[in-house]
């Protein structure tokens, strides 16, 4: 069977064909979006004033995700995630784990730097950390696992962007040429560098430093990065800290992470 | 602000407004739902196969959720679910997880009987599994937490349907007026000897004996059940599953299950 590949590429237009498809399906992934872990519980009047969309479009957006049992009613008017998602919770866990040994090298690494210690993979022209192992210290960055930051921002970004400079030229990036032409310097910086450090950038008073984890291809397959806050963050700090990221992202190399490359049996069907 | 609560109704009928909607929902549900412990990764090929939706459709569907991440490409025409469904991983989790205690319950019954122990809660008209601790037999049942299963079949989905009568006058319970006869008559009796046994109903030899577990209110907030070959499910054994199964159903009600039960703080918003 012949499939043109193309309609499934990450910079897919959204109106091109089923628009009302990829529509009702972002204001699904919208409305289930405003759950996070200081609001496990939901009311309509939140999911209105949430998505921006009108009363109409969230009862019936309710209704059918209540129907498929992504979302549950825990009392009237209230909402949690439905329990029809552990199945995907428990699958994507299993595709996206990590072995013990690279979790285990994670927590070694924040040990000895202080900091915490994420895994980000590049999804599209977004950064998705996959693995944290957090700072034991008082003030510490956190990112939550799996939710997407723009990889134009960040260390961790430009280490992904690196490694696909033509990302670059993306016209979805949605940056005025002065931006594009600023970033694309940054990122070729990054590129011969081999790491990358920011300050700030994401969120102020919030630093990080980042270097990529390579398959035995040669190709990136993550960037491994540690973040804190901005005065821990040193010139001194951040050499020490590129070395020992350095160290670590080629241990984990050697461990392997099989989530993140295509297996032989993947080529089946 | 005042909202139809009727329309967010587990009966809520698929095709009352927004159809479209609800049918493009439920396909990128039933394509997500071809990944499973044997699947990881799936091909357009199977994706094809898998829906019986038209090439085209499926291309849309596939491009619409890579979009939003919930897809992964990991190789040309190779998807596994994408580290986006991390982010509710983490919710879901923490929403529908059970105190370590009442875990340790389970585990203790399974190992006390020898079967494995489920713990199902109603979602609508199905059952589904949230918490599980397998039996050490080499022989043994075992069910995927967060599938969904009817309600209509099986001795926790009887228990399910004891403390809610009404649904067996559920119109889409699409079954025939002699069956809902026989159900009423099977789950009345279920409700009054307080325990559900099934043999061979949801699969041929497997057999299920499942009691409530309830809130202090007296509400069944969800079934405790063992499962495994019909074999060893004898009516001796039965008897004495009952036994063990009440025993652990108080000490996790006393235990509490507070994702299972709304809390005063749903209450806002």
């Amino acid at each position: 069977m012949e499939f043109i590949i193309e309609a499934t590429e990450d910079r897919l237009a959204p109106t091109r064909g089923g628009g009302a498809e990829v529509r009702s399906l972002a204001r699904a992934i919208d409305l289930l979006d405003l759950f996070d872990d200081l609001h496990p519980t939901r009311s309509l009047t939140e999911f209105v004033e949430g998505t921006g969309l009108p009363k109409t479009t969230v009862l019936r957006l309710v209704g059918s995700l209540s129907q498929r049992h992504l979302l549950s009613q825990r009392a009237p008017g209230q909402y949690t995630l439905g329990a029809r998602l552990l199945r995907w919770v428990r699958l994507a866990h299993a595709t996206w784990d990590i072995p013990a040994a690279a979790r285990a090298r994670m927590r070694r690494l924040s040990d000895d730097t202080g900091e915490t210690v994420n895994l980000y993979v590049r999804q599209g022209l977004s950064r998705v950390v996959i693995a944290q192992e957090e700072s034991r210290a008082s003030v510490r960055n956190v990112v939550e696992v799996g939710v997407e930051l723009p990889l134009i921002v960040g260390a961790a970004g430009k280490i992904l962007l690196a490694a696909e400079l033509h990302l670059i030229d993306a016209t979805d990036l949605h940056v005025d040429e002065d931006t594009r032409a600023r970033l694309r310097t940054a990122v070729v910086a990054v590129a011969e560098q081999g790491y990358a450090a920011s300050h700030g950038e994401r969120e102020l008073g919030s630093s990080g430093v980042a270097v990529p984890i390579r398959a035995p291809s040669g190709a990136v397959m993550a960037s491994l990065a540690l973040g804190g806050p901005t005065p821990r963050f040193t010139a001194d700090r951040v050499a020490s800290h590129v070395t020992a990221l350095r160290k670590a992202a080629e241990d984990i190399a050697q461990i392997g992470l099989p989530g993140l490359t295509p297996r032989p049996s993947d080529r089946r069907g």
